[in-house]
């Protein structure tokens, strides 16, 4: 969670899930109500399989009676009464995101030129890469960059420098802007979910390295892309946004790769944009994404 | 709204529109909770532009303590408060809805197969056409058929007779499975977001008669079908769904007319699902369809 | 390839195959102007890794100065020059198609209603399932229906009976229209590249039975139906469409049940009127599929 | 036409169209065949309508026996024969490129992100502006960049400054980056068929100024962009390559704007693409697009 920060922001927003049962919503909407909390936004959803009540509310911080370094005390009775899991963030806080690229850099000079056009309100004072490739472009743009190059022998330790850029950048979440190594299980679980991957297919189709040659091989008439949250097991985590483009016969794996670029910067920028505006919830390895 | 008929369906349906303001879902929910109304689905939407709030809602009747023939009476205060326009379903009672069809045949198969799969929560108990041509096939899956053919000096009469059937066979709503005549603007307004129309160009591209022929003209190369409620101004009401296929300079106009036909039919399909399910909702000329 | 029969048909497709190399196009194309046969469509691909050269040509009947009967011996020359593999169609000559379904019925359906509106050009003399769930449905619409019941003891037997229906109707190719039983290797060898199926995922990803069950758990945004032709092993042959449909964490299993029928009956359809348009060649397990 | 230059390229790339009759195909492959081209691809079309037959061809020149300075004349009396329009490439020439932009920075950015990343056969020394907004990232990627302001009274003045340029940069083809200002007809005519537009509307839906607003207005449940040749009617001209995204009620204008930059973008990227392979042939206001 972001911590509370008094003077930015002008609107909240507040993430719930816990056991279903009558009277969530009526009870969460009256507390907000009562202190003049004027809801803009609520999304909600229940996994009927498995009895949980998923919910987003934002609402205007402008007249709301509670200060916020004191909802979570306030909170405590209702979240106590309903066994909630909650996350509170400030729509006006940016946060801060890392890019991890290796060579290509379709995904990254995608993400560069939104940052720079303001498109998302993100900061990313930092990138990492495992080749000197891209140092100029992301110079170009503001960030820092840091060259860790990886080996079978340096992954652990290069890693204990990569957390601490992280930690000294106070990054909030990491993009892996095709990062062509695998990161490990100990790193994964300290940013849980909070590490976003574009795989360059259709998962779970192809998954794994090498997935437009799969493809052709296969003689699909779809290629695709997926953003995914990254977990310990390779291509398995929770998937935020997948979208696909029609080939033909016609098609090398040169073209699959080309139009693939275009679906994977796409798709990689929806998932970020998902995740920034805070609508993502993930449970049982799936998302709930609220639109 | 369909009347209330305690001895079906066990869950209701209530669609809200009123004036944005402070504390709506509170109410709405609180009132719903207080009487053991265990809420399944809840989804709203705020216009910003207009100030206008909407909801839909769903809730379990098992428990629910308010008799249904007094829930008009009992949501009154409510209503009142927050200057409701509101509508009450019982997802357990079954639409009723007629068919208008001329010659062409692929909406009306495609209608009829689902309807005999028992696809929809819905009884046909009633098909109108100006033609006999499909007769037959009507009368294999089991509604009733009726011919009356128009021309410019019977319309308004023939109309009439439309009317006495609607009502005769207690129709709640209209399908327009490509019925090649327009609907005077009288009979419009009795059915006021209550037709559904199938358009076989993508809206408001192309409207009028011939789409295929203008789209080919025009060389695009992607081609839509739009479902909408009809108004009184021909092509130009809400529309519901919208559906689109790719083509090429390969594709004539028989190719066209041939791959919409798929698009038509799906595109038809899902706006009587979404009619159906009571997730559309009509503003200013456009929908909100939940999800 | 049909037999030829002189009177029917006023065009002629030729699909031909061999290793790739220079002046094909100008050896084959010279032979079709130098006998008057008016080229109305020409396509070729060349597949570059495996060096084999596809090519479908339809030329104008009218003024050819071959009798048909003579073809063969009249390519000849040709086709040993270039060691082609090729085969020849008349479009004036209906293929004539078996459906095989078991007891769901939406693929069913919308192939007999696009039949009973003239459509396609074929024949559909035969439906064969291992249920009676469809007999009347069926019989409606004109085709014979025949009911083999299937168990791990008759299987062999029942496949028996059914090559001699499909020897007895003359049945060109077939159409697994949701058909629930695997055809043994034996019976798939006598119809290769001429069994239709439709899948009803996004192959490769899932694969074998409750394909939608498996996407839901998977969480994916996309799920998708493919058609291809049988072969022996299960779902891996080769593809000739796909199609794709959003979907959201909203979407239960019966939900990706319903909208997945819609693209499962366009899927197969489409691959039926390539197939029927000659337009697919089968090479190393996948298609090209000329547009 | 590009100049002809024998030491550049290895295959070379013929866009014949004319009166369609038989023989066309078997003269042309022959005379390629007989002078040792090698065809690598050959897509042809016929017109139905306009009688027109549309061909494009690709062969290898090493072992091709006519030189190129004289493949103009030896083409001469089959050109005459069948009155053949015919344009003639090198696939090794790379063309030269203009971008004209005004403030709005997607298109710009993620075209000179595929510049620099070598992703086309394309150079590109020159962008125009009629604001200074985009001169620095203009910089950083290495065109030059003049800003051209215009108004009501200079705009003849400005375009003659601008004629200058693309001349004096050799400039083949224009492309207009979201430039918000029309250019005078004897422009266009300077560079027909050789500028391409982007519009952010599905046209013929929403031609002209603020489309997304009007898409919000109407209400429509999906949004597209549209890449042109600009012709001297304003966004009539022939369509070379469209896409579309979903848009719900939740959307507002501005979601409506950021969805769709990003189809903008892809879709002026496959029109430049298009037209870079020389794949893109116009025939009565349409386009031939071959695969």
């Amino acid at each position: 969670m972001i911590k509370l920060n008094e003077s930015t922001g002008n609107t909240a927003i507040l993430l719930i899930h816990c056991p279903d049962q009558a009277g969530i919503v009526a009870a969460v909407t009256r507390f907000l109500s009562e202190n003049q909390g004027n809801i803009l936004y609520l999304d909600q959803h229940v996994d009927q399989d498995a009895g949980v009540f998923f919910m987003r509310l934002e609402w205007e911080l402008d007249n709301f009676t509670i200060p916020l370094k004191d909802l979570e005390k306030q909170m405590e009775p209702l979240a106590g009464q309903f066994k909630m899991t909650w996350r509170f963030y400030l729509s006006g806080m940016k946060p801060r995101m890392a890019i991890f690229v290796s060579k290509i850099p379709h995904c990254l000079d995608d993400i560069l030129a939104r940052y720079q056009s303001g498109e998302w309100e993100v900061d990313i004072p930092l990138v990492i890469s495992n080749h000197e490739t891209q140092k100029e472009t992301v110079r170009k743009f503001g960030p820092n960059f840091y060259c860790l190059p990886k080996n079978s022998e340096n992954k652990h330790q290069q890693e204990e420098q990569e957390l601490k850029l992280l930690q000294d950048y106070s990054i909030n979440f990491i993009v892996l802007a095709r990062y062509m190594q695998i990161l490990s299980s100990e790193f994964v679980r300290q940013y849980k979910n909070r590490i976003i991957n574009i795989h360059h297919s259709f998962l779970p189709a192809f998954p794994g390295a090498k997935p437009y040659h799969s493809a052709y091989e296969r003689g699909v008439k779809i290629i695709g892309a997926t953003s995914h949250y990254v977990t310990e097991d390779l291509d398995e985590g929770p998937i935020i946004y997948q979208d696909v483009a029609r080939v033909t016969h016609r098609d090398s794996v040169a073209d699959m790769v080309r139009i693939g670029r275009d679906l994977e910067k796409i798709v990689l920028a929806r998932a970020i944009h998902a995740h920034l505006s805070r609508k993502v919830m993930v449970y049982k390895n799936k998302t709930i994404v609220f639109s």
